[in-house]
C-alpha cells in the first residue's frame, strides 16, 4: 500500500499489492499489451524458460521481475533440479519466489475473451472473487456458487455447511481452443470451445479434476507449498503433465485439509492449438501411467499428523515412491523431486524477510 | 409405434412410447396449454392429491390416465399406506404404475422458460437427451457434459473412463422462482433465478446434492424403485422433504451400482413461490433432522450382495431403521414404509402382463 502508483485510476484493484502474476514464457510479452488494463497493476513474475541468453521483451509500463534459468540455478543452487526446464512447468518457480498471498498465472498464448454481451472478460478480477468468497466441497449446491449474486444455497442444503470452506484454488476455463490431449486433438482439429457456462463451482470432496495451468489462481498461504509443477521437458521422460501433477496433489490436501477449489469462470481466450504431434510424443507416456496414477490418487489418505501442507506434501511424495514407484523408476525421481521442492520452498519462506533473494527487476535480468 | 397419432408432424418424438409423464396436482391442469407442443405426443400420468370427489379438468387433446386417492387405495389396498396424502410426495404412485422405460415428472406451476437466445426450452427433449447419453461420475470433466456437441474430456481425462457409464437420472432446473426452503424464501422474498447456465454435469460418485422434484426425469428401468418419496404431509410430521429423501437414497444406490446422475439444464419457469410461512411449518423439522441424515447417508455403504435397485433399498431401509431411528420415532415408521413400497412396487411390475392394475383413462376418472 505503500507502494508509488503512475495509475491515475479512482479505485484500488483488487488485492493489488497482495497478488502476483506468474507467467512462463521463451518468447517477447507482446501478449500483454491485451491484458494491459487489468495487469498493469500488479507486479508480475515472468520465468524465462529455454536459453537464457535470449532476451525477452516485455511491454512499457508493467512492474516485473524476470528469472532466467541461470538465476534459477543461483538461486536454489543444487536444489534446482527440482525445476524442470524446456516445460512450462517451470513456472512454479515464480509460485516459490513470490512474497504475495495470491499468485494468477496465465500463458503468454491466452488473450482477453469476450462474454455473451461483448464485453471484455477481467480473468483476473473473476479469479480473485473466486478465491475470496467461500467453497462448499462437502454438499452439490445445484445453482451452483450460493455466494454468488442472484444465487443462493438451494432447499435441502444442510445448514451447518452454509459456511463453507476457504477456497485454495480457481481454475478458470478456455475460450476457443479447448485444452485436448494430443488423441483428441488428432481427432478433432477444428473443434472450437464457444460455450460461454456463466457458472462457478466447487469441485466436491474426494473427487479429482483435470487441472490446466493456462488460467489459474490460488492461495499461496493456503496450498502455495503443493503446487509443484513436477519434472517435465528436458531431460524428462514425460510432458504436458505438470499441472495435472500440481492438481491430483493440490486436490487430495485439499480434501484433506477442508480446502476448497473452484472450476468454471473466467474464461481466457486460448488463441492457437500446440502441435497435436509434438504434444503425443510428450505425452504418451501418461496417457498410460494416468491410468494408475489417478486410481492412486483417488485411494490415496493422509494421517492426522499432517496438519500444513508442507507435511501432507512430504508423507504424498512417500506414497508416491511406494506405490507408483513400482509403475517406472521415473516417479521414485519425481518422489525425491518433491521433498527437494518443499525443501526450496521453505527455504525461501520461511524466513521471509532475511532470506529474500536477490531478484533481478524490470528489465535487468536480461542484461546481466 | 403401432400406436395411431392424431399429430401430423413428420418427426416421431423421442422415446414416444417409452416414457410417460407424472404430473401430481390438486387442480386444473391448465398449465399444460403451454406445454401442448412438447407433452402432446406423450402419455401423462396424473396423480390427484386432496379431495377424491373434486374433478380436475385436462385441457382436450392428450392422452392421460388419472388417478384420485380412492384409485390408490383400490390398487395398493392396505399397501397404500405407504403413499403421501396432501403431498405433492404421491407422484411417486405414477412412478410405481407406469409401465415405461422413463418418467418425466413436473409440478404444475412450472411453465415453458425461455433460452437466451428468445426460443422456447423443450424441457423433455434435454431431459431425453441427458437420459440417452452416459455420466460420467468417476472423474470430474472441466467442459462439463463430454459428450455434448462441440466439448469433449479435457487433457488429463482417464481413457478408460472414457465411456461413461449410464445414467439413471436428469436433474432440471428452474429460472425465476428458486428451489429455496423456507428460511430463504423468507430472507430474500424478491430474489429471482435469472441466470441461465448452459451446463450439463454428472454430480460426481461419493457427493450427494438436493434432489428437487419440480423438473425430474430418470430411467425408470435403471433407478425406479429407489425413487420412493417418502411418508409427507397428511398425519406426517414432515413436508417438502420427500423430493430430497428420494435423492440420498437415489444418489447413494446410483453410487453403489455405477449409475450416474446428471444436473444442469433444462431449465423450465417456475411460476410462484409457495408460502413461506406455510412452507416453515412442514420443513422445520426437516431442517434439524437433516443434520442427521446427510452425514448418515454420506457414510452409508451398500453390501456386494446389493445387485439390484430393490435390494439396496431394502438394505437401506434397515440401516434408516438402525441408525436414523434414534433421531425420531418417525423414520423407524418411514423404514417400514420403504419395504411396503418396494413390495407394492414388485407386485405392480414383475408381473407385467397379467396384474396391470385396472385404470381409469381418458378423463374416465372424474365420472367415476
Amino acid at each position: 500500500m505503500a507502494q508509488p502508483s503512475s495509475s491515475s485510476k479512482p479505485v484500488v484493484p483488487l488485492l493489488k499489492d497482495e497478488l502476483d502474476i506468474v507467467i512462463p514464457t521463451i518468447r517477447n510479452l507482446d501478449f500483454l499489451e491485451m491484458w494491459r488494463p487489468f495487469f498493469e497493476p500488479y507486479h508480475l513474475i515472468i520465468v524465462q524458460d529455454g536459453d537464457p541468453n535470449r532476451t525477452i521483451n516485455v511491454p512499457e509500463g508493467f512492474d516485473y521481475e524476470l528469472y532466467n534459468r541461470n538465476d534459477i540455478n543461483r538461486i536454489l543452487g543444487p536444489k534446482a533440479s527440482c525445476i524442470s526446464f524446456k516445460d512450462s512447468a517451470c513456472r512454479c518457480f515464480g509460485y516459490m519466489v513470490s512474497k504475495k498471498k495470491y499468485i494468477y498465472t496465465i500463458d503468454d498464448d491466452c488473450f482477453v475473451a469476450k462474454d455473451p454481451s461483448g464485453k471484455d472478460i477481467n480473468a483476473l478480477e473473476q479469479h480473485i472473487k473466486n478465491l475470496l468468497c467461500p467453497s462448499t466441497p462437502f454438499f452439490f449446491n445445484t445453482l451452483y456458487d450460493p455466494y454468488r449474486e442472484g444465487a443462493d444455497f438451494v432447499r435441502g442444503y444442510p445448514f451447518s455447511l452454509r459456511e463453507g470452506a476457504p477456497t485454495a484454488v480457481s481454475h478458470g476455463l478456455w475460450l476457443n481452443i479447448p485444452d485436448y490431449d494430443a488423441p483428441t486433438q488428432l481427432v478433432k482439429p477444428l473443434e472450437r470451445n464457444t460455450r460461454y457456462v456463466d457458472a462457478v463451482l466447487t469441485i466436491p470432496k474426494g473427487t479429482l479434476f483435470p487441472m490446466c495451468g493456462m488460467n489459474l489462481a490460488f492461495d499461496r498461504q493456503l496450498i502455495g507449498p503443493a503446487m509443484y509443477f513436477g519434472l517435465m521437458g528436458d531431460g524428462q521422460p514425460i510432458g504436458r503433465y505438470d499441472d495435472m501433477w500440481a492438481g491430483w496433489c493440490v486436490k487430495v490436501i485439499c480434501d484433506h485439509l477442508g480446502l476448497g477449489v473452484k472450476t468454471g469462470l473466467p474464461y481466457i481466450w486460448h488463441s492457437k492449438a500446440s502441435n497435436p504431434f509434438v504434444n503425443l510424443k510428450k505425452e504418451y507416456k501418461g496417457i498410460f501411467w494416468q491410468e494408475e496414477i489417478i486410481p492412486f490418487f483417488q485411494s490415496a489418505t493422509l494421517s492426522k499428523e499432517c496438519t500444513s501442507v508442507q507435511k501432507c506434501y512430504i508423507e504424498l511424495s512417500k506414497q508416491v515412491k511406494e506405490k507408483l514407484g513400482a509403475v517406472d523408476p521415473y516417479f521414485i525421481k519425481l518422489a525425491d523431486a518433491m521433498v527437494t521442492w518443499i525443501e526450496a520452498w521453505d527455504e525461501l519462506n520461511n524466513n521471509t524477510s532475511e532470506e529474500v533473494p536477490s531478484k533481478p527487476t524490470n528489465g535487468a535480468a536480461a542484461a546481466k
